[in-house]
């Protein structure tokens, strides 16, 4: 009972052509995917070590050898599965197909007799299964495990993965759950819940939903679970406990039973995944309370702890985790890879839940600027963190910044983010429409070309696009029969200036508008909608309580963050004052970074005149006035290792 | 052989008399020193625990028990004992010196018949003395007791803690040293060398100064002490191994020989008592290379590492450290109580080698500002880090601020800066003046009274002032026959307008500066010199590349740096801008924090319309006009918990 069958377009249904995403696509198909089977096969002599197969190898007695890596390893495996498997949506594969299918086999012949799975404690610690939930990941990688065989079994209507884990999936539902002779806990890492979710979706099994519940619900609750299970384990001193005291149970949101949490806290992956169930789980059971949960999160979220990018979690030290409100420094960002796509994930339920652009439009900022940036444009490179601003030379001496790169790695020994950026990159497709009986949501602007149906009759959308560097969006609709139904065109929150035809003849936007979208309810057959965002160079202003931005600016062109590079800026780029009665221009380089639009213009920059080796001075410092150059957000750091700037200073007039 | 015969005034012949110093040795005297001594003896029960006292009565056999705090807790007595030997010379009580009586017999009673003075390795672990010098302070706490033991023979005469410390010292000459069968080692914390140079002084003993001189050229030479110590131990895997990995050798100044070290690294604490001991021991040797590299370290950190309130230091996380060139956070600072300390002592030692008005400036503005704001108005608080900006929130939820607390501490487990402190408090006397044959060079100015020999003459030099507060500073010279010298007048770099009179008549300053001091030569008599230092308010304007302070200025009026507090200015206080137009006034306040002279005005502060719980917005921000209020730096955080801001936005013009 969903409030609203709203639901993706498959991603089989829709075809990305010549445009930003497709080429993403591209580069997930034929580089991200290829090199990350390679990491994960310690194929790539320059990138840490990951062993994730091997665990599998040895796990399933294929193998003599020790487990290595971390505790949560095997979901490198399950993240890299469900990203296979939306490719293979995208573009079939009999090679990729029969990779995945061996790895299946491996997995199987991993399974324990009982249904367990996790190379981690079937290799290293057969005795300590389930003792430590809130350290140890088994569910969490479950979790990853589950969604890979979900997405494998969309992909290919194979159900071998999928019985694997329905039967791992029993296994667990016989462990946990209210009963007295169960155990009463829940994951430390949340993931599973959503995943379960997914499972229940396809299985229609309400031991798969209940069990999901179960652990939401037990969340938090007294006696906190996590604190007797140390009791038990009598160890009083552990990693967590050593490291995270100060936040204790903040940092896996078990602080609070789930209904009572009105505030973002702790471990921001952790926050996400959980926060993603609870809508999701709002959503499948119209749960009323569960609603006025998500959206307090959302809102704090929103209106405190999230950078412009939609990077979010903006502490290292606290446990890779969100803080206090407007605390969002730009150098010491931790807005994990992980995290942009938790929100992603998040944001896509809320939407599911409340049909507004609001979340779409996190999506879209996520996308394009937080989430992108994790990777080089080689599609070999990644970040785990990014920042809003680096200084190499403090980045490689301040043991507080030790977190950031200055440059994205081939690898990491924790290395969540590639495999995750992979996956949320592979299924892309859904995030481009919804469709209800009577309705298609455009949530995002890309071309395209996607299929849905109404009533009997068969409709195809063809988005016409450069977007984002482009401005104006074509779709075309083609039916195979006249069918009324409702096209809802979102409009961005950044765009101030919307302009809309159909079959050539203009309509007012602003009569159509609801919850952010251009609402057309017509007959359709063979028509044209042109939508045109006006983008503007536009000036985001931070709230004055986020002290760190004061001063300073952002550009904005479309969904695109921009930032300055010391490669196209020279050095000290604090130094650089925009001037607001400077216009700033737009230029599109198709040879620059494979195609960016760029924001170039004078500014002003402080020189160096008079300094004559003083660190401080009474006269006042003087400008010079600069060209300056600013490239997309995402594409930074692709010409080598150098400063970044997102937040710029600007020249204040009262 | 000194450079010059250039010696400071002894403490004994300075009297400071109502004006800013004397109640800050009023302080001293009846509160810190007092107070200190309770929690020494751990008399004060919401004190962390010192034990300091106790350890001593343990290791001399008066009493049963385990060493207790640090391994380098008996440097805290000392420290003590150094600050109540000047207290002696400022004041005299028959109380304290029976305290430091009792005090003395008890080292006496702790010393091993060897000579050996260790209260930790004489109580836990006797039998690894000397086997870690690098972390473990055995000659960092011998010097600390040299040290307290010339000033106690300085102010008293009684040789007693002398002899017992020559003792030790003869026991650490027979265990270092180049022959081979000693240890060719030297302390990982530096503070013993500078020690050894004060006890030459008074001792004239060769070997005292040859074993200085040995500890400072062994320092750095390959191979490495440390890390063949360190093997000798077997650990390969210490705390400093571990923790300072990144660091290494520089964290003690050890990567090098002295003579090529060209950048202040590492611990600054250690870092300012070995550079200290190098401007020292150039000056005593006459050591032109020494010399040359005092200067190189010196421009190192006076041009790229110092902040404007004399704070050393912008890491925890890497030691304690300094970091690299133009890295000086404000609200991640470091700038420990012990580095100003450190920094003073350094300054001290280079006008002695070089007699140039500079070393006096960083003096002052490291007395006035980053040295006193590490203790409270009540004399019983203090600061360990003090930062230039806080913001007590983020102080108390981000784990890489840990180390800055919103308010002063009574106490510390590692409690090396308040005994520090009141240490170079009791020593001011020594920083107003300094003499040689032909010369008085007035280093600092505030109200006192001190006497001089020229010949057989005898001169009483009384500064009528309330400097820093006021601009006019009257010396009364009165001698008991006219002599011929110089009274060199230091001019403070701070200073763009000075005047001068002698005996109501105008003087040109500028024909007579020289190296920053306005050199008067005459017969002296009976003579006033009236010198007015204007004060207008300045703002400084840091250096570019000094990125964290671009688009800001702080305030400063004669020496002294003020801050923006919460209580006088509200929430928020980064939304403040200054600008450059609207004048700002003067104004004392005898009943404001002890009597402080306040700076006021009008600025703009960023409102609060219009945001609508938004984070970002595309319109421009909002400012309105506030009055702002500023305060003196050294007093901030003595009316409660709340933010503090130094370096001020300000609003731009081209």
């Amino acid at each position: 009972m969903q409030n609203r069958r709203i639901k993706p377009i498959k991603i089989r249904n829709i075809k990305f052509e010549n445009g930003f995403w497709s080429d993403k696509l591209e580069l997930l198909l034929t580089k991200m995917i290829p090199f990350q089977w390679k990491v994960l096969n310690d194929e790539i002599e320059d990138a840490p070590s990951s062993h994730a197969v091997e665990n599998f190898r040895i796990a399933a007695g294929e193998k003599k050898g020790e487990f290595k890596g971390r505790v949560f390893q095997d979901s490198d495996v399950a993240k890299w599965l469900e990203a296979l498997s939306y490719s293979l949506e995208i573009k079939s594969s009999t090679e990729l197909e029969a990779i995945a299918d061996e790895l299946i086999d491996l997995i199987a012949q991993a399974q324990k007799p009982d249904g367990y799975i996790n190379t981690y404690f079937s290799i290293a610690e057969p005795k300590n299964k389930w003792k430590n939930l809130r350290d140890n990941h088994e569910l969490y990688c479950a979790g990853h495990l589950i969604e890979a065989a979900v997405a494998y079994y969309e992909a290919t209507k194979k159900d071998k993965f999928l019985k694997i884990m329905i039967r791992f999936v029993d296994h667990i539902d016989n462990l946990f759950g209210p009963e007295a002779e169960k155990k009463q806990g829940y994951p430390g890492h949340e993931e599973i819940e959503l995943a379960l979710l997914k499972l229940y979706r396809i299985t229609n099994e309400k031991k798969h939903i209940n069990l999901a519940n179960y652990f939401l619900n037990q969340r938090g609750k007294a006696p906190n679970y996590f604190i007797e299970e140390m009791k038990e384990r009598g160890s009083e001193n552990t990693y967590l406990q050593k490291n995270k005291a100060k936040h204790g149970l903040k940092y896996s949101q078990s602080h609070q039973p789930i209904l009572k949490q009105e505030k973002a806290v702790g471990h921001a992956v952790r926050a996400m995944y959980l926060y993603t169930a609870i809508a999701d789980m709002a959503n499948q059971n119209n749960d009323q309370k569960l609603k006025e949960t998500s959206i307090k999160l959302w809102n704090d979220v929103i209106e405190t702890k999230l950078y412009i990018t939609g990077g979010i979690g903006s502490s290292f030290f606290d446990g890779e985790a969100i803080t206090i409100n407007y605390d969002l420094p730009n150098d010491r960002a931790y807005t994990e890879t992980c995290a942009a796509v938790g929100l992603i994930l998040w944001a896509y339920k809320m939407f599911l839940l409340h049909q507004d652009s609001q979340y779409n439009d996190v999506i879209e900022k996520t996308l394009y600027n937080g989430l992108l940036s994790g990777v080089s444009l080689s599609g070999t490179e990644y970040f785990y963190v990014n920042p809003l601003e680096v200084w190499p030379e403090a980045v490689e001496n301040r043991g507080d910044l030790t977190h950031v790169k200055p440059v994205r790695q081939k690898w990491f020994e924790t290395a969540c983010c590639p495999t995750n950026l992979a996956r949320l990159l592979g299924s892309i497709g859904k995030y481009i429409y919804s469709q209800t009986e009577k309705e298609v949501f455009v949530n995002q602007y890309t071309a395209s070309k996607a299929q849905f149906n109404f009533n009997n009759s068969t409709f195809t959308i063809t988005q016409r696009t450069n977007y984002p560097w482009e401005e104006k969006i074509i779709l075309e609709i083609e039916g195979d029969a006249q069918e009324e139904f409702e096209i809802l065109l979102r409009i961005p929150a950044w765009c101030e200036d919307a302009n809309l035809k159909i079959n050539g003849q203009a309509f007012d936007l602003n009569e159509i508008i609801e919850n952010g979208y251009a609402r057309i309810n017509r007959k359709w057959y063979q028509d044209q909608v042109e939508l045109v965002l006006k983008m503007t160079i536009k000036k985001i202003f931070a709230n004055p309580n986020l002290r760190e931005n004061i001063g300073k600016v952002a550009l904005q062109r479309g969904p695109i963050i921009y930032a300055l590079e010391e490669i196209d800026n020279g050095k000290n780029l604090s130094s650089i004052f925009l001037d607001g009665s400077i216009e700033l221009k737009v230029e599109h380089q198709s040879d620059l970074l494979e195609g960016v639009t760029i924001i170039t213009g004078e500014a002003y920059k402080i020189n160096n005149i008079n300094w004559d080796h003083k660190l401080y001075r009474f006269e006042k410092i003087q400008f010079e006035k600069v060209n300056i150059k600013a490239v997309p957000y995402y594409s930074w750091n692709n010409r080598g290792k150098g400063e970044m700037l997102v937040w710029i200073n600007q020249i204040l007039s009262i």
